[in-house]
């Protein structure tokens, strides 16, 4: 299993910074892109369990687009061979609020997908 | 990429359930041989964010051993091929607060390891 192969590593990091664009701006189409369309993806979120491709999206459909704005801090993303990786990443909030987010992306034909993530805030 | 080959989900269900066994009993050298020995090993906890197997182990090392049950529900195995897998789980502490736990787990030569987790309590 090759760690960090530099040109997956790009194709991830392409991804993932393509997620964070979608998430500041609600643009849900691409987030439900993104999100691997299977009923085993799951996104635990901030406030929120949500299990199948189906559940994320019917959130992303009713979330409030206000307050998605954040600043990231040490994200790191780590791939394994040519097919899977992670992004783990802190953020804080504009207003002040610090949290984390974690994916696991995986290759599929049509590109790669998060099929697994979670994101919780650190208690104050 | 075959989903949920059977006998590849018996292992990392073996694997999770020696983790978790180990987890509420704080045995720290069954915990530190599950987590990938690797730098970019991320353990985000309850409270505190660590980069790498060294400073998971030290956490660990250092951790109250008192409190640690709690109850698991929804666990979610989900396998990717034969060597990629992620483990999504929600559980209640005696105290009766909600969390979740995520990890993905790789396969090396010598098992099963996590090489990224995250875990979290949903608001009170």
């Amino acid at each position: 299993m090759e760690i960090n192969l530099p040109e997956v590593v790009e194709e991830v990091r392409l991804a993932f910074n393509r997620y964070e664009q979608a998430l500041v701006n609600n643009d849900v189409a691409v987030l439900d892109q993104l999100f691997w369309q299977h009923p085993a993806t799951i996104r635990y979120g901030a406030t929120e369990n949500l299990y199948g491709h189906a559940a994320i999206a019917q959130f992303r459909a009713q979330r409030s687009p206000q307050g998605l704005a954040r600043q990231l801090t040490r994200t790191v993303i780590t791939t394994y061979g040519r097919d899977f990786a992670t992004a783990n990443t802190e953020f804080a909030k504009v207003s002040g609020q610090l949290g984390r987010q974690s994916q696991t992306w995986m290759r599929t034909e049509d590109g790669w997908h998060v099929v697994s993530a979670h994101v919780s805030f650190l208690p104050d």
